[in-house]
């Protein structure tokens, strides 16, 4: 399915469901998901969806993951608040991530920071790029 | 190690050999790193890197991945020279996952186009936003 769509032309439309059965889940059933806020392109994070949470996200507009460390779906802004609305979810050429375009209610890392990449590679040090807000 | 980084303010600065050693690495050794354009923002890519990978990116500043199909390093543009200077690496908060900031040359994806992202949900349809310029 992926290696036809590849070929497509700017403008052709597959069947959304037919595209979700093709998805090459890895050996844990998951996705990638990167959140990207839609409108700066500030890279907010980087996490992991199952099937159910693909479908729960397509449904609701809100993300929903899979989280890894408490084996369970994980619908971002339960406990924080800080929700993301999915304006866009794009698949890329293989299938095996997803790009979803969000608007991040307050901050996407859970030490409030606004994104979870401000660790910075500067020389041979990593500078921290932003205070914590919450821990 | 990244606990500690966690707590910490903007500006402190942690030594770069100590973060690497502190990678989570998965059950095959690699890390996820997201390349996102660094001046327009648009995430080009997902890719994996193992250590060798990610040292080879340090020093060089030209992105260096770790292809899981092929099981080899995969020095991105060898083969199409589509190279990725890399202006800025960040760790996530919890080390496993990296955002590159590069300068893409050409497009990020195979079939030539500037981002693997092409691949848009509308509705019950998936839309190609853009053609393919090689395959």
């Amino acid at each position: 399915m992926f290696q036809l769509i590849e070929n497509a032309q700017a403008g052709a439309i597959f069947a959304l469901n037919e595209v979700i059965q093709a998805i090459p889940w890895n050996e844990d059933g998951l996705i990638t998901a990167i959140a990207q806020q839609y409108d700066s392109g500030e890279v907010l994070m980087l996490a992991w969806m199952n099937l159910q949470a693909l479908q729960e996200t397509l449904t609701t507009r809100r993300a929903c993951y899979w989280s890894r460390s408490r084996q369970m779906l994980w619908r971002k802004g339960d406990t924080s608040g800080c929700i993301q609305q999915v304006h866009d979810i794009r698949f890329d050429c293989d299938g095996d991530a997803l790009l979803l375009l969000v608007d991040q209610t307050g901050g996407a890392c859970h030490t409030g920071r606004r994104s979870c990449f401000y660790n910075a590679v500067r020389g041979d040090g990593v500078v921290v790029l932003a205070s914590p807000l919450r821990l």
